[in-house]
């Protein structure tokens, strides 16, 4: 087991995607305007990208097309304070190509607004993946 | 109660600091060596502003230190998919003041990571407060 230099357990590619697999929410970091954003998603993982659904001329959309982003999931015990993040910085694409959007709508992907505008399917690459668990033996504020 | 073009509920600035006030773990979203970068953190509404630990030297250290921050909060049934989520975006400053650091030390406020450098506490302004409540009636991708 490898730890980082603030004792927080180093997870691998594969465990971190493992992980991906199981989850269903994630946040999208992005820049918007010049000002940061993080917006909650649902996504699911399809192979070694992950699918979200944006709506048509939405900020998510206007912030995901052909961009770097950030996106994070994580699943967090508030009370032990054990769990896990993992981090991906990726491109965000738009899935185009019928046969491959075909393929993809086959499968359940939640829709993050229940309306809105047509929505299209982005895919978000996986170059960099950055996991940590979290052990939970945590320290609280001392009083000063 | 007001929906946005998206059929989500727009929550007034009152509902979201509310919200904050139950809720200990955010994820704060940076630009970070030109990449958008979104980290989980322990947090604690104080006031208006949010409160957070970092590691001195650490990346969220570095990219918070005087920045404009993204600042997301949620709480979503990842089944029947109903739940809100915050966005703050602000000024995130370093708390030095000594009485001000005392005080604030005196309340607890979990840190992320168990071990590694000092830490001080930074303080997230809410001068933009945006939110929204998720009322359950999601659709799903239907096959193609």
């Amino acid at each position: 087991m490898r730890l980082d230099h603030n004792g927080l357990e180093v997870l691998d590619r594969d465990e971190c995607l493992r992980l991906l697999g199981g989850a269903t929410i994630g946040r999208v970091g992005v820049s918007s305007g010049a000002l940061p954003r993080v917006l909650p998603v649902n996504f699911r993982l399809d192979g070694e990208r992950v699918l979200i659904r944006t709506g048509r001329g939405t900020k998510l959309d206007a912030a995901t097309a052909n961009a770097v982003v950030a996106f994070e999931v994580d699943e967090i015990d508030p009370v032990d304070q054990t769990g896990w993040s993992v981090l991906i910085t990726g491109v965000a694409r738009e899935v185009t190509d019928p046969d491959e959007l075909a393929a993809v709508r086959a499968q359940p992907l939640a829709r993050w607004a229940p309306h809105g505008p047509d929505d299209r399917i982005m895919a978000i690459s996986t170059e960099l993946v950055d996991g940590r668990r979290i052990l939970g033996d945590r320290v609280g504020v001392a009083p000063a």
